[in-house]
């Protein structure tokens, strides 16, 4: 079988690093075209010598026409680049799995009111497919448009998804308060990025207005047939990768620690890379860095009548470029799994 | 006037070893005494050559006769020791501030199903003082024996103190997710804390049992006048130092932000060592490290109804050495800031 | 082909970890048997959650009638270990990798000295093989027990054998100042290995004694085939994985930095993992982490007169884990970059 | 007495940060200005509010009519910024303590060559004293305009000043090999100091051109009398703040570890800031954290010949903001010590 011929646009970024580190060890795939807007001529390997003997390409500028000449586009851009880019024309040759926010919120005023920008391409908004592989797998297979999910939320979504899509929970009383790796605030020359300013430090960012509640609650609602209205609080910590989440939720009829876990294996019994942990181990960063999976379990306490769910993923893998690569599995009718098969190291 | 005569038992752990830190820049005090259970005979430096050319003592026995001759006595010792010892007699020629946990809490046993070990001198329950400053101090200037607090009680209960205080939110709606750097488990060998165990990775522990939940849900009763139960979730994050707690309520009725505002101020405005920051300035850890500054500020989301309250203090200062000073300055009608000085380094 | 049988003893550790995680990913082999002298009974995962689904061994005693039904055994024990298990019996059926330091020094008084253990199977010495791949791949082949390198060695050895084999560099000017991170140390529960205690430190240690110094002594006088007394530093610094050699050397004869770049050239061209990076391109620990690289790059200094060479490698991997696995490709005739392809992350 | 009235220039910076945390707690002093080229108008607090309530100047612009008014300037700011504004009158007014490079480079052509900038004050390149206090601290007492040394400098020169000034060594043959956390990089946003750059990484930079090495061989050259050229290779290690070198020189005469110890005894033991650690603790950047001082031990390795001197500091404190303050304690005749008692944390 030839060898899918594609692109990433953004590859010098972190998630356009991990696509190229992974995309390179996966056997179905030919990586024809690297660009980036600021190291034009420059080698891949220049940026990254992590990669030095296994990539000889240079990164180009962008140009649709050599677009047009692939399989798939993976978009790790800024938000607002890739709407700014899609056409019909372009779609008619070769699909996209677009890394930022662009085709993930439905309602085009809500993104523009949480992202600041102008939406440029609300015509495609329809026809994209949400990649959050778990939940809509089926879809997947017919895109030639996928929004791949932001970190937080494929985090958020998966660990709550069972509870929600069974209507347990009181929607009213939904506090996700998840912990982040700085490498989620992308490789850009910002002070608070710095290693003086992150190390040694944790902080709340974001209060109240953070870019992913609207997707977690598009996705929730859409899951609960009703509005779903949260509170998403995101810390940052003192690591490179890796997202905790710990959700805080109220079940709306008594039901035993047992009965709420066999609803999420009912979900997830045959989901690779979801894995709810055994019950007296719960989720932790290390466990997951570096690869595809999310790690779940979940722990009622019966003093307070709080339900606690606790999720674990790398946000450059599950929350970025790994579930990328995994809807270009599904789009391409290969193993889901391929390519993918990174284990945490310890 | 003549210096404060004082000793440290537990003097070798990361706690004992603030103290020394602190007490050696405290211009009204002298060290006199130094125990270790494993160090015996070592020069103090020899543990801690932070210290060389500061002092000159060695680690001693634990030598109760020797405690007598002293004005204060810390006990920066494992849980159950200080119960072990103390007694009338010592009492009446010593102070102790304790900073285990064997006289937080009131209920024996509630203190036993918690630290699983029996308490041994709940004839000196009754008389402990707790020891958090800002609540407390009136009682702590005529105590003899102070239970020092916890960390994460401290920043708990500071921070929500008002609100219960003046009974503005549902008692049956609060939940602290807090997360907290390694210092925190002690100086002690144990896998868990190793570099490789801690480094690029969270964790949630003690989820439903940490032993700071009852401390919190006593003082926070007392202040309501009524029980309260809530969700208290520790997060351990690669870190040395600090503590950062996230905490969601819900007010009873409605009040502005600004007014939620007024009623901290109106507790802690004249709180040195409490920083309610201006509006824009959330708590970090890094603004309070090595201080004894507890900062607080709260966020009313008023889409989801949750108020946020967000604190930070240095586990090892205002979470245990500094407060312990501060409760030693307050005994010994010594200006409250005494050897408190210390600014966060960047 | 039926797979290759193998067991890992000590598997708990960090390298033996690393092993199983490398060989899970490995196509050519089966693990049938790991041992752990603490955690019998309990299943691998539990300890490392890491493997969740992947792997449903449970951890066993170690047992040598198991050994011998297995075709390699790695052992990944402690030092003295592996030397007090062997026999003729078992390696008739079970050739043998050994990552500890047993079988590397071929004077085993000089092992006695360094390592303050006995040796107890000093019959062996003469025919273990100095597993450097890339040095000794021609008796690794025929090999029955193969003493894998330590990790700092390889990357001292490796940067610095081209300038002593050609006899380029005055043999009593051989500095080596290395850096590594703490996994080194093992996943052992020691004060000196706590988060609290790496973390923001750096520290040099076993200075003038450091047990790698004979082992690079020995492989450097046998490429010189004259006595090498070499100056060999190790340094801590606060991260998990990877080290970094700086050696200072002065050259005999005056040779231009291409000419001695050519020089390396010759012996590594066709060294899949070992990787001269570009002239303008300087070793990171980073660039190889995850991955069974070493990088290496030279740079004359003609005001001084020295020849700077760094060095980079993963201690778990290229240091430890990876080199065996290299070894096993060896010695089983399979593609020498077999289940080694992982590439460093960002 | 009345205060000494000062002002900061470039306060913005990590080092200008230091500057106003330690002068804070400084008894003899009052600040009275603080300027940044992009914070004016901004509360000191709002970038650092690690000083709230401690502190309520506003950032200022550049101002030298102000600066007259003060009695002493420390300027914390970009190299050649202090060479453009200094004058003659405004040094008959206010003394200035310039933490760049400007005034430590005597041979202005090496210092345009190394930092690649034309020297805008050439004039006043003689009277400026190089303020290692502890070396030059005579004419410190009479300076107008001192040149408060770099951070690796202060730990390379006074490890080995003593070695030097005895013309004990072979001084065709000293590296200095030195570790650094990433502060001295300073607060810019840069690529190369992100977190996710620094954190779990060791790199070499600066290789045979580092800035700090003319300034090294310049004091040590003036010590030995004669011309030295030395190796200096700094690495940056994840960590914020401290300096650690490894220097690796050659002995004359045959003397042994004793009589070397003795002769830095002979120097340095009545300097309080200087620390000669005892035979069996070797220099950690932990020891010295937040603190001024500098430790220092040596090793001599009979076995390669070499001697082993490792000194270590905080760059931020001694190799900087602290030697300034030191620097202002000597020119007014203050303790030496005042304001400069802070011990390194655990």
């Amino acid at each position: 079988m030839s060898k899918i011929k594609l692109g990433v646009l953004g590859s010098n970024g972190y998630v356009g690093y991990e696509l190229v580190r992974l995309l390179l060890n996966h056997e179905a795939v030919e990586i024809k075209y690297l660009s980036s807007r600021t190291h034009k001529g420059k080698k891949y390997y220049e940026l990254y010598p992590n990669l030095y003997g296994k990539i000889d390409l240079e990164f180009e500028d962008v140009n649709l026409e050599k677009c047009k000449e692939l399989d798939l586009l993976f978009c790790a851009t800024p938000q607002g680049f890739c709407a700014s880019i899609i056409n019909e024309n372009l779609l008619k040759s070769t699909k996209i799995i677009d890394l930022s926010a662009d085709f993930r919120i439905k309602n085009a005023k809500v993104y523009e009111q949480y992202y600041k920008i102008e939406h440029k391409a609300k015509d495609f908004l329809n026809e994209a497919v949400y990649g959050l592989c778990e939940i809509h797998r089926n879809e997947i297979k017919k895109a030639r448009l996928i929004a791949n999910p932001g970190c937080y939320t494929t985090c958020s979504i998966l660990s709550l998804y069972p509870l929600v899509k069974e209507n347990l929970i009181d929607k009213d009383f939904i506090i996700i308060d998840a912990k982040s790796g700085t490498s989620g605030a992308g490789k850009e020359a910002k002070l608070d990025s710095l290693f003086c300013e992150v190390n040694e430090n944790i902080k709340a960012y974001g209060l109240k207005t953070h870019r992913h509640t609207p997707e977690i609650e598009q996705e929730l609602s859409l899951a609960l047939n009703d509005e779903v209205v949260l509170q998403f609080t995101p810390h940052l910590i003192p690591m490179q990768r890796g997202i905790l989440s710990t959700s805080y939720v109220r079940l709306k009829e008594k039901l035993s620690e047992e009965e709420v876990r066999a609803i999420y294996e009912k979900y997830y019994k045959d989901e690779h890379f979801i894995r709810l942990l055994p019950k007296d181990i719960l989720p932790q960063s290390k466990f997951v860095r570096g690869s595809n999976y999310v790690d779940i379990n979940i722990s009622l306490d019966t003093r307070t009548n709080n339900l606690l769910v606790l999720a674990s993923l790398d946000n450059l893998i599950k929350g970025a470029a790994g579930q990328a690569i995994q809807n270009m599995n599904i789009l391409f009718n290969l193993d889901e799994k391929t390519g993918l098969q990174g284990l945490a190291e310890i």
